[in-house]
């Protein structure tokens, strides 16, 4: 049949994957997964379309603009009202042409599957969770509109023992991915709340989370700037200014707040919490990696307690590398029983890229055959799939260059794959009952017979 | 913040999986995969998102309908010329609210794929996909709209070792799984353009495909009045009815086809294909499991040469658990040079049901850790955290209960997670410098000391 002829062409801010990259990507994915498994976290998996229902409204304007919207199956116009078409109304017309979109995190589909299957699971439900998530943002350097996420959360209790537990988590998987020169930045978001409470403020707090939340990617004046613009006044500036200079080591800031905050008691709930946090930790592998950073905010709406972000100290990456928190009333659009939850993200792409740049994925990770089957004569076939089955059958990787071409072309196929043996059989092997083993990295070439084939390629 | 309460529900024909499945589907994937391996095929990985223009034109009308599209980001509304609007042109206003879909199979990416950087591939290139596709098909019982492919594929070689070599992928991988009541059928698209040819009904080849290719879903009388109404006469029908009527074993098959196609130059070279492909898998694992059906048809448009599909023999599952065939033009649509291919695809999800049925998952898969530490206060909890350490760091999992409950309550979640041992901390236990190490199985209860945890629970 015949095919209008096209460019091959990717869907702008999506990627392929070469070989080569599927293996590193598998490979950080499995660090990650062994760890999760290790602190006794169980794998779940949700689909990647959703109602829209069921996505909307969680993640602000902004966030509900870039969720991608798929369109509903067969005749979608004709369910329009004729005015809103005539209008061209695209804020109404959607209702009627798109019911479902793609994740857009994996937290909103946690919360759904939570209530939608809570007596089938135990609580508190430790879950981890990787894949696919979707946003229809500006493509960029290092941004992408569909790129995987690896969240573990802890979700029915309100335990700080679990923020200890994922802070240990993302302390033991960089070290095992020898990303040692991290640090997690703390805080918490009552901290926030009684700042802006301070402020007088507390009417316009997302705002102030949100623009506390650039300071990490731009510099404090074109915070503050934005803070004015935002409907803080100088002297709130004056304040927050105060507050974000309450820095040094985590003891030292825990007594700063104190008296900052006195007599605030949301800030004490967060200062207590913080405080068994950062006590917990005391020699455990995180105690050194952890520190409180009061300027931290976290964009989310979602997070009501604890937050924490891990960043690159070797300047190569800037933005996070995994972040998380702590949100109080997430199940609770879903119906049934309110349940807090805590959990953790790592920016798996963002880390991928880190290991490229410093050279730190492991040496070892190939997926190259032992040996190719190279048959000089189609005669000669079957043979070598007879001989191919018996090192398979011994555990082995093994190729079978699929023509008799030019043995030239065949051992320049196993060159370039690097595989480190070649069996030739063609006539004269046949009738001698014997196999031709070259060593591809010596060069030396041997008749042996095939039943010692897999003692040569042991070594 | 305050949400608008939802109920919790999954868009139709979409799927949680509950750990225990997961690690059911893990299990599968893995076998499949390390098969795939040890055949001398790598991973990729394409994008879920691709631009419609690749992917529509591809699957007939019908599976151009059954795309999914992605609604165009922004006012999607504004582009349109108000007349289509008016007119309710759906198939015309598409063009202009959607420029992307999500991918219907792993085929036709991955000839998009091998076209876009033929540069750093190796040819003949053999490659794995394992992920999810998307179908707007209406769902029914294990029909679902986002379901797994699992596809294996050797692009770049006409040769017919290939089509032996994922012969004997099938066969193995089945015989893992213990699924070995199966039987592989294989036939010849050509033997099928003949027969179209003899009948002098070549225009219409795709409706006596389509036809033939429910022949294990309904009964003969069925499919002959669909040929009828497709524009098939009795005659032909008679010879259609004739041709049905070449069974037995496979050399019988082979010697009857040379008949009835006598002078048929198309219908010799599937013929002369199927001879080879038999000869060859002689004394192979595969051998017992294949046999040729010449009412094998299989429905999809761009299959040119072998066909293959494997069917339950046990009764439990009907329609088919693999299939895969040989198309020669697919890539061609990219532009460049053509590269023909074969590939083979596992029905993944009917695999999981069949499995699921006959109880054929092995009964070790599990994610339980092997002990649950259970503080008894929260001055206990920096203890818990380091023996808990201890116990990860020697390699096991281990489960920390997040908050010092009531103790019959923590030991309820370790006997609901079938956790074997319980690790309790009391102030008593601290003072005495010692844990409480609880059996679950045996009920068993003894106090001993931190140093000795690893010991015991190693058994």
């Amino acid at each position: 049949m015949a095919f209008k002829k096209i460019k091959p062409t990717l869907s702008k801010g999506t990627r392929d994957f070469l070989p080569d990259e599927v293996l590193k990507r598998n490979y950080l994915f499995a660090v990650i997964k062994e760890v999760f498994l290790r602190y006794g976290f169980v794998q779940i998996e949700t689909p990647a379309i959703e109602r829209l229902e069921t996505l909307t409204g969680k993640y602000g304007e902004e966030g509900d603009r870039l969720i991608f919207k798929i369109l509903n199956s067969g005749d979608f116009l004709s369910d329009i009202p004729d005015h809103l078409l005539h209008q061209k109304n695209t804020a109404l017309v959607l209702h009627y042409v798109s019911d479902k979109g793609l994740r857009y995190d994996l937290t909103v589909p946690l919360a759904r599957y939570v209530v939608q299957h809570q007596d089938k699971l135990f609580f508190p439900f430790k879950r981890f969770h990787i894949g696919p998530v979707w946003r229809a943002d500006r493509p960029q350097r290092g941004r992408y509109q569909e790129f995987y996420q690896c969240d573990a959360d802890v979700v029915g209790s309100s335990s700080l023992l679990s923020e200890v537990e994922l802070l240990l988590i993302f302390s033991e998987v960089f070290h095992k991915l020898k990303l040692t020169d991290i640090k997690i930045h703390i805080s918490h978001r009552k901290i926030l709340f009684a700042l802006a409470e301070k402020l007088g403020a507390s009417a316009i707090f997302s705002r102030l989370a949100v623009n506390l939340d650039k300071l990490d990617k731009t510099d404090k004046q074109n915070v503050f700037n934005q803070l004015l613009q935002d409907g803080f006044n100088e002297e709130q500036l004056h304040q927050i200014d105060e507050f974000l200079n309450i820095q040094g080591e985590s003891e030292d800031i825990l007594s700063q707040l104190d008296i900052y905050f006195k007599d605030n008691n949301i800030a004490k709930e967060g200062i207590n919490d913080l405080k068994f946090i950062v006590s917990t930790l005391k020699n455990t592998k995180a105690e050194a990696l952890v520190k409180i950073d009061v300027s931290l905010a976290r964009g989310l709406d979602y997070y009501t307690g604890f937050i924490a972000e891990v960043r690159d100290l070797s300047g190569v990456m800037s933005g996070s590398l995994g972040s998380g928190g702590r949100y109080d009333n997430l199940t609770e659009i879903f119906g049934g029983r309110n349940m807090p939850g805590v959990g953790i993200s790592f920016g798996v792409e963002r880390i991928y890229d880190l290991l490229s740049e410093k050279g730190l994925f492991p040496q070892d990770l190939v997926s190259v055959p032992v040996v190719l089957f190279c048959p000089l004569e189609t005669d000669c076939i079957p043979t070598v799939i007879i001989l191919a089955q018996t090192v398979r059958d011994n555990g082995f990787c093994a190729d079978v260059y699929p023509s008799p071409i030019k043995i030239a072309k065949q051992l320049d196929y196993a060159n370039k794959r690097k595989i480190p043996f070649v069996v030739i059989v063609g006539r004269e092997e046949l009738q001698a009952g014997q196999i031709t083993l070259k060593n591809m990295t010596t060069g030396e070439q041997s008749r042996i017979s095939a039943e010692a084939l897999i003692s040569h390629i042991k070594i």
